[in-house]
């Protein structure tokens, strides 16, 4: 099967939404975005062993590199238009290629998000998305946008994926006991993110600061605190004890279900701040999108791009001895 | 080093266009291409060892990088505005990452291109990057735009970088006895390409079809051809004789000449289609960007999809016995 040949049969995409003027074929993809709209644009590259595991069905990889792309625009509040795909295979598996197209195809129908275009080369596995979505000027959610006083809040729960990251690992064994539907549902958390797209853009005009949650939520909301040069206190108990975490999760030790929660990774939830004039808001966009909102702490003028782990009265959270929580950084 | 100061230390750019509202450190950069224009999108993936080799110094990796990506949006006559750029490093090595960067936002620069985005991780080296540039509704320079009757052009040289590339390899004589200002000129032909940039946008409004030379003058003529339901004539001793051959390749035994010129890869010219009441235009397209173009055969409506490889009578032309020219296919 050549390179073209394995383009036609499993990469065409029958989607031409209205702002696509031209999709794959040429030399680029022609995009004519809605008049006086911005695109927003993201890349994120997933590699074998780093990103997912060897192990991974086909069909929940071709679904997650475009969820986690997708992620990106949900926290900018962006409408999904298009996206690249950009891959490098060991071989040309037929069989491994219609599960990854399904899984990736199935979800980008149903984000109404064309593939326009892309690249097809042999090497070690890796795929790179491009993805891009349309947001009217002045209304992007930002990471330097949250002020002083503003609500923190979290989307959905935190937590799952790492725990189905440290089965699979099998140095947890509480993890490693999993089973069942808990399992099931866990796992799922892990191999096919549900990315945020319809709470992002509910959001546009009500939150002010938003990142999605893809490094661990301490990472992502010191973006965020950086960006808008503020600190914020993390109700620690509050969060552990609401929707916002799985009972799977919260059943774990201390000390682990704090990384899961904290620093997990691959959650693909947004974090993001509003103006407690906003709680009625916060909560109609919640329930517009279908998704769960959890308060968990608020914006401080004090200790700049520090996030304080406290207790909802302000108090010093204290981590368990020798837990070190950290953003998650590939080259640390 | 991790990778946000990789990040911070080596790929800050600071050009930033009209075209630009927000750059990279956020979820997504946002684009806001000029009133009405469209954006012209392409991604390329470069792998180590199959689209360069180990010991290419890293400016000109840098640079390469870009090059082929800005060849595709010269292919469609658009103006570049901005790139993301996502890499997968086995190490970060700091040295080698700043000459890399060095190339890289040289030819961006030059080409007001801004680095808007990007990913970094751990793995087997690659980089993809994705490009953008604007282009007026209608004027995208098309694969199926070819007409029948057109004169077929091709600018620059073709088969330098396919006879570095044999240097490089080691197994034909002529290429591994090249040295001095002649081996210096076609090694540069393969590892910094001159993206054709200037001539795709003259040629908006004068060239029908047109498409980038990156797989061989065969392979991608054969592109505009299926697109566009045509055969096309190549006259092969009037291309060889002509400017559009590098003397180095000319002296080549005809068949490693064949070769270099008609299925090189690595060229990044235009080859393209012109009306024959064009041709005054297509000299002013060239003399305004500094760019040769040769005429080198015609567009007729006979034998569609097929290029004919013939003498400027229509004679055929015989290759030599046992010369198999394709484009160049990773699958294959």
């Amino acid at each position: 099967m050549g390179e073209f040949e394995l383009i036609r049969r499993h990469f065409q995409h029958a989607l031409r939404p209205a702002g696509v003027a031209l999709g794959n074929g040429d030399d680029c993809a022609l995009l004519a975005p809605t008049a006086g709209q911005q695109l927003a644009v993201s890349t994120d590259m997933l590699v074998e062993g780093r990103h997912f595991l060897p192990t991974v069905p086909p069909e929940a990889l071709g679904h997650k590199a475009l969820a986690v792309n997708l992620s990106d625009l949900a926290a900018m509040g962006a409408q999904p238009l298009a996206f690249t795909l950009a891959l490098a295979l060991p071989r040309a598996d037929d069989a491994w290629l219609k599960a990854f197209a399904r899984g990736l195809l199935a979800l980008a129908d149903a984000h109404g998000c064309a593939l326009v275009g892309g690249d097809t080369t042999a090497g070690p596995l890796n795929l790179c998305l491009t993805v891009f979505g349309q947001v009217p000027p002045g209304q992007a959610l930002r990471r330097d946008a949250a002020q002083d006083g503003d609500d923190l809040y979290v989307s959905g729960t935190l937590g799952d994926a790492r725990l189905a990251l440290e089965a699979f690992r099998g140095e947890w064994a509480a993890a490693v006991a999993l089973d069942g539907p808990v399992w099931t549902r866990v796992r799922h958390r892990l191999e096919r993110p549900t990315p945020r797209v319809a709470l992002g853009q509910a959001l546009r005009g009500v939150a002010h600061a938003c990142a999605d949650v893809s490094d661990g939520l301490l990472g992502d909301l010191g973006h965020i605190l950086a960006a808008s040069r503020l600190g914020a206190e993390v109700w620690v108990d509050t969060l552990l004890a609401s929707d916002a975490v799985s009972p799977a999760v919260r059943a774990l030790p201390l000390a682990q279900a704090l990384t899961c929660v904290l620093a997990g990774g691959d959650d693909y939830e947004l974090v993001f701040s509003a103006p407690p004039a906003a709680r009625a808001a916060v909560t109609r966009a919640a329930q517009r999108s279908g998704t769960p909102v959890t308060r968990i702490g608020r914006f401080t003028g004090r200790a700049p791009a520090r996030a304080h782990l406290c207790h909802a009265d302000g108090a010093r959270f204290e981590l368990p001895a020798g837990l070190a929580l950290s953003g998650f950084d590939h080259f640390a």
